[in-house]
């Protein structure tokens, strides 16, 4: 099975919700993953919800939400936790 | 058993993290439930996040990420959906 994935980014909501619709409909994905890490994260929710709720209701389903962080050290030397998401849309049948 | 929750908003992460902290410590809570929306979700993992990993490493765990939306109608008539999230966190024993 191909792992469908994407990193979700500044771009507009829309741009993201257009691939992972295209992921399930001309790719044949059984389950997408949507990532996302710092500010980025409540897009990524955006987008999962948005796909669930209104582009492909019934179709496909928020099957899994996991956590996590990362500690990195910043350029001033102090350590910052980013926290990060991964988010698994999955094909209802 | 009491139930233990609280909102994120603007203010700077480890005043959350503090509140939460308490719950667990001088209130004796059993599980805190880190609630948030739209653009304060990302706020939401990283006080998760650096409670579960510093504050009260192996004392606390993320027991359960839910996420959610409401449909809500803008000033300009346009419909809107706003994300939520609610993180579990429950005391390890």
């Amino acid at each position: 099975m191909t792992d469908f994935s994407l990193y979700i980014g500044g771009k507009p909501t829309m741009s993201y919700v257009t691939n992972v619709v295209m992921y399930f409909t001309t790719q044949n994905a059984e389950a997408v993953i949507i990532k996302s890490r710092g500010k980025f994260i409540s897009s990524a929710v955006e987008v999962a919800e948005v796909i669930q709720k209104q582009f492909l209701k019934d179709k496909v389903i928020i099957s899994d939400v996991k956590i996590d962080s990362q500690e990195l050290i910043a350029k001033d030397g102090k350590k910052v936790r980013v926290p990060t998401m991964e988010i698994s849309l999955t094909k209802t049948d």
